[in-house]
């Protein structure tokens, strides 16, 4: 199948607009140039507005995992307690991180479960360094309680690290009013850029455990990208991926265009649509929600209906020319999973929704095609 | 002045072929797919020729300096020994890398200055772990005895660790023959791509060593990288630049296209232009050459003539649409440099000769145009 005829309807990466892929056929330039200079101030400047904060923002050249290690690698020395929330692939693998720089004190739930706050403020009485939390966890379809977990981390003096990789640009992130101090994205999901850079904004309170740290790692650095950020420099302290800079700046327009508002309800109705027809479908959503958390607005996971593997449907739709993603490792042929990250448009879902019905009554699962639709289509009229 | 009529001869970035751009801008594709196992199997394999290796061959989402800490970072304990030759700033970074993860011994030469080969042997006496190398230095124009260095450090039983990030895919680099374990190189300099992608090679001794680690890297674990780049996967281990992926492999083609021993004669040649034009204009180069150094054949780095900045140079030259470079930190106004990586043609070395001729003619350094220019000429017209 030709590329250019696929529909990336993965949690990442994203189709990218035709716009955005101009922008990169621009030539080199010195990135110690002003040219580069404005375009790197122009891009934190509009990520600035979709993060909610003041905090000093950085992008690295490198992907979502690069700023998950800096931010916890350069708070982190071998005797810290770090409490690592984990209910999915990415809150593990912040677990994994963490044990190269530091003493992890994981609180592990079942991937897709909810997290229990008090069992999250027991650790805390014990004292720690630092907490970490996937916001929106990718491999699972669930929000995480990010507020409240800023709140409690900030009542027990512990600094706050979020993953925001498949929620910024997409979802409703506040981070100066959630006290998170240091939060990340990756450039290829809802910011809806090529993969290749990470964003991360880090709080006054994070510099200030970082001057006291002895061994951080060097190119990720977050001191060094502060000191290189300044006025009188205004540039990153390692060569940067100049292409794919020019590509976030072009994707970084089209959400300034759109404006957040419009983008964030964009997503959640979309969501929203994914869900109601699979419901319709008589298909169970993958997170079991709690009181504090709830559905993503960005990726939905299903259980693969009895009689066929999450793996199947993947592969059925991608013969349709439809790419959706199915399980990672444990969850493996148990789920399926609709991203609708970036530019996904109502007619995307709309067409992604027929397909699986299209799948499942060629599987035998469904007895014919139309509820689903018909679900989808209600929400995604009141857009 | 537009971005397209200036003339990149900075030692990186370098001009990138048009064709190079526009294959940046084909539609994303699932990094856990074929069609990018394809494209990565293609790299490394076009890049074991460039390399002249056997070893294990990966891409790394990060640049030459993320590069550079993958090999320190991956085989260093805090107590382990790791000898650092410095004759110039890329020489000082590895010594900075170090220190993150060991005990740095370094052997510190002027910048410029040539390596002391006894000096090394005294050191390796003593015991070390590792040795780290620039073989070309591109903040001063030695090109290092690397051969000669890797033969050493092989006798005595250290790890040698070798930046090529400004000599591979321009100049002569026998990996094997010359006993490097880790050799790394980034993707904006003589590969002619753009910035963001670097490539290690690593031995079977450099895993032997990395088995023995306890807290390595997470994103630059090499071991993962290795893991992932098996049969069954040939996969990166974190989401790839993708975009960078295709101008990569697009520059490698051309590469192959031109083949190494007509690429490296050109750069040979274009450098050897470079040095006979300044020489004609009474202009002296920086390095200090011994039996061992030699000047590099992607960089020339001169030293500015009385009564001139070297930042002057640049800033007129800039100014006539050629971007050259000065010099770095405590080399700042003392010297310029004149890179030839990449796709720099013989036109646009006697293009940059002539306007460096006017540059220093108006000055009132030089009292008249034309003998830089057919000094350039002459050697440049044996190509």
């Amino acid at each position: 199948m030709n590329l250019e005829d696929t529909l990336l309807m993965m949690p990442g990466p994203v189709p990218v607009a035709p716009r955005v892929l101009r922008a990169m056929s621009k030539p080199m330039i010195n990135h110690r140039s002003t040219a580069f200079s404005d375009m790197y101030d122009d891009c934190r400047q509009i990520l600035s507005d979709i993060f909610n904060t003041k905090n000093d923002i950085f992008i690295l050249s490198g992907s979502g995992t690069a700023a998950m290690e800096a931010a916890v690698g350069c708070v982190t020395k071998p005797n810290d307690r770090i409490i690592c929330i984990e209910n999915g692939k990415f809150g593990e693998r912040f677990k994994n991180i963490a044990k190269r720089y530091g003493m992890t004190d994981p609180l592990v739930y079942e991937w897709g479960d909810s997290i229990d706050l008090s069992q999250l403020e027991e650790k805390l009485q014990e004292g720690a360094k630092a907490v970490t939390l996937v916001h929106n966890e990718t491999s699972t379809g669930i929000l995480n309680p990010a507020k409240e977990i800023g709140k409690l981390t900030k009542e027990y003096g512990a600094l706050f690290i979020m993953d925001g990789v498949t929620s910024l640009g997409g979802d409703l992130v506040k981070v100066d009013d959630w006290n998170v101090d240091i939060a990340l994205v990756g450039s290829q999901k809802c910011l809806a850029a090529p993969p290749g850079l990470s964003i991360v904004s880090v709080s006054q309170r994070a510099f200030d455990v970082m001057e006291d740290m002895e061994r951080m790692p060097y190119y990720l650095d977050l001191k060094a990208y502060k000191k290189s950020a300044e006025k009188s420099q205004r540039e990153t302290p390692y060569t940067p991926a100049i292409p794919l800079f020019y590509a976030l700046q072009e994707a970084l327009h089209i959400i300034k265009e759109e404006g957040m508002e419009a983008r964030i309800k964009r997503h959640c109705t979309e969501a929203a649509a994914v869900r109601a027809a699979v419901e319709a479908m008589g298909i169970e959503m993958l997170p079991d929600l709690n009181e504090y958390s709830h559905f993503s607005n960005t990726v939905s996971a299903m259980k693969a209906p009895d009689g066929v593997s999450g793996n199947d449907i993947k592969k059925d739709m991608l013969a349709r020319g439809i790419v959706i993603a199915g399980g990672q490792e444990r969850l493996s042929g148990k789920i399926f999973r609709i991203g609708n990250m970036g530019n996904v448009q109502p007619k995307d879902i709309l067409l992604t929704i027929a397909e699986l019905e299209i799948v499942l009554k060629k599987r035998g699962i469904l007895s014919r095609v139309g509820p689903g639709i018909e679900a989808a289509s209600d929400i995604l009229d009141k857009l």
